[in-house]
């Protein structure tokens, strides 16, 4: 038996809004930062739990704040009793009456919630010696579907329909893990397409995205129309006609905007239109997807819990499902999700980029693949080429596939040093540059 | 000239759990509290602006933390270039792009951005020598049109349709503000209704409730099927046939579940039934009503933004509006919600409660009567009798009609010895009471 005896938070950032990677129409000078937390144990064996929210810069001391108001549901408590049953372990923390007021289930107090519930995971992963992904995959449908919260969501899925998909996938987990350890999952890549690159960077980042194998490519629009079109354009000409280009608008858009703006870029012919308007707005979004079909609509980066999800799938309102690993609360919810996605037949292609956001979301598509949707079809994990040498296992992708990750846990391990080092605003890299700690 | 040159954050926590005040079936033991924040200025007029956050105990430190995060944005800052163009106050604070990744426009940081604003209309209405309710009344269309960011609501209300929502109304203006002078504008009471009472006193709070003349009562439902139709049953004893009660689940069910116990209440004809399921849940709660018809469906105590209430009117999902004063992005928010409300023809009954929310929301409604709506039919304000001793000016409920604040500014100001001594975890209230600081 072992107890939770340190809780650490920190703040940490990195200066990316001096470089413009990580533009786009509405995050023009965004510093990647995560909320950052470890839980240590007094166990022999010297696993920590690590976990954190991605911000973008300001705000990233209220985020730490909020993780840290949890420290009295874990300080002290029995390790085995959280882990060993991680569905009732997730009741607790969210359905907590006071902090859900703070929400409920949205927003800074939720994201710090599934903070502390990937920290588990992460723990509980490191104990049983095995990535996060190939654990999961191995649960039993039963122990799966008890990971779950359906409140909310029963009138959708119950937990006899998230046994029953499980079940489905059983007997051929075996050889799709095989096929993922040795071909990887598909990634696609948003390098090329920051609203900062000129369009000789932007041509070239999509040759380098060819030749490196992605099988698609995203580009950020939505701050000018005729800038769109020349970009597009320059991305066509590089790719060719067939070669699926998605592109992501960041809740740019009102609802007659996004039509409008959208229907000016179909002969482009893009593989998805990504967050036109508000996350919020379901029905926007099913408005949308109904006017610029077959252009497919995705979102969910910013989709604040599970009602959501199942929301936008009640109302058709997406062709892409795109799951954020530390938006909502942690793993389950990110579980339930899957089920959802699986049930209506919609994929799931990730958010990720960020930092960080590729290691962690990597486990839930592996998982998905094997344990859930058992389908790579039209699935894909976002891919962003930055920040990741910052992580114990940073990603490893080749050939336009993520290759599994190989060491125990869920991924989010931040080096000791980069954590040291970036953390704000007195680590090394803040202290020595006080105008950049001001915008910040 | 003058200049924000102080920006005061504090945590205050009233230990109500300890007298099951405020019970319901989500919410046993709440502590309510206030994450407070006074703007004060180099102004030769000694006026500050106040404002709080309500929650229900734990979390309100981050809360305050989150309020405190806006220091950079106020303080410094030039007060008539702020107050003079509150639409573009607005819309700088809620948009700064760092900030808002954190909601996006939800959650703890979007509340404590709500707070900074309505501390900012407390110190204008001071400022202008008038209640809130009374400036805004006065403000003309255009003025009042320029508060509302139509940012993904202008599918259903756009800035002209607000002028000529509020157009229409100007003229009988003045003999509206003589009728709510004269007669004050319509309350009900949640007094006789909390879960933790026993049935004497239930029986007893409603006997109170018609002698004070109060319209309407409404009672907590959603813990015990049993218990709801004894304790309703007991109600509509004392209060006759047809007596308005309302019913609230406080989120309690999911949709199905919902519809059933609902339909078992149905017999002793509930005036609307409260949150029955997740406030996010637009598609759950248009069901719900079209199952139920004709009782009517009523929310948006948790309702986080604006695109929430403009989805919930589309999908006609609700017969009652609830406005609440401090989970939005303060005054401009919801005026934007009464704009959206006249638009569908729904009447907006705002939640208050807990501490302030009366003495703030009153203000908003009383602006709907006057200039939005241009009526009290099927209105009303919440009212619960507790806490009002520690505002400035406490709302006065007479024969169950609100009368109109006099004194200038929002309402939300707490007397400073009531701040002192509520303060958590070192004013002299929680001090002195370690076990009940424990709790919290």
């Amino acid at each position: 038996m072992s107890t939770i005896t340190a809780v650490t938070t920190s703040d940490i950032r990195f200066p990316t809004s001096t470089s413009l990677d990580g533009s786009d129409a509405m995050n023009a000078d965004p510093d990647y930062s995560a909320a950052y937390l470890v839980l240590g144990t007094d166990a022999a064996d010297g696993h920590d739990g690590h976990a954190f929210v991605f911000t973008i810069g300001r705000g990233n001391d209220v985020q730490a704040a909020a993780i840290d108001a949890l420290r009295g549901h874990l300080l002290g408590h029995d390790v085995e009793a959280l882990l060993d049953d991680m569905g009732a372990t997730w009741r607790w923390l969210v359905h907590d009456s006071q902090l859900r007021w703070l929400g409920p289930e949205k927003g800074v107090m939720h994201m710090a919630i599934g903070a502390a519930v990937n920290a588990l995971w992460d723990l509980k992963a490191k104990r049983a010696g095995l990535p996060l992904w190939q654990m999961l995959s191995r649960m039993m449908p039963d122990e799966i579907a008890d990971l779950v919260d359906y409140r909310y969501i029963s009138d959708e899925l119950s937990r006899d329909d998230a046994v029953r998909i499980l079940t489905a996938q059983v007997a051929t987990r075996a050889e799709r893990e095989q096929t993922l350890l040795a071909a990887g999952y598909p990634a696609y890549t948003t390098s090329p397409g920051w609203l900062g690159y000129d369009d000789e960077k932007l041509a070239r980042l999509c040759r380098e995205a060819l030749d490196a194998g992605f099988p698609q490519i995203k580009l950020k629009v939505g701050a000018d129309l005729d800038d769109d079109i020349r970009r597009l354009r320059i991305a066509r000409e590089v790719c060719g006609p067939d070669y699926p280009i998605a592109i992501d608008a960041n809740q740019r858009w009102d609802v007659p905007a996004a039509i409008a703006w959208i229907q000016q870029l179909a002969p482009f012919a893009p593989a998805w239109i990504e967050e036109p308007t508000s996350p919020d707005d379901v029905l926007g979004h099913a408005t949308i997807a109904r006017a610029i079909a077959p252009i497919r609509v995705a979102t969910g980066e910013h989709g604040a819990n599970r009602v959501l999800f199942k929301q936008l799938l009640q109302a058709r309102a997406i062709g892409v499902l795109q799951i954020d690993s530390v938006r909502v609360a942690g793993v389950n919810e990110n579980i339930a999700i899957l089920l959802l996605a699986a049930k209506f037949g919609v994929p799931v292609c990730p958010h990720a980029g960020g930092v960080g956001l590729c290691e962690a979301v990597q486990h839930l598509s592996m998982f998905d693949y094997i344990a859930v949707s058992g389908s790579m079809e039209g699935r894909m994990i976002e891919y962003v080429d930055h920040l990741h040498e910052h992580f114990v296992e940073p990603t490893r992708v080749e050939g336009g596939r993520y290759r599994a990750p190989e060491q125990p846990g869920s991924g989010m391990q931040m080096h000791a040093a980069s954590r040291d080092r970036f953390r704000f605003p007195d680590g090394p890299e803040w202290a020595a540059n006080p105008a950049a700690r001001g915008a910040s």
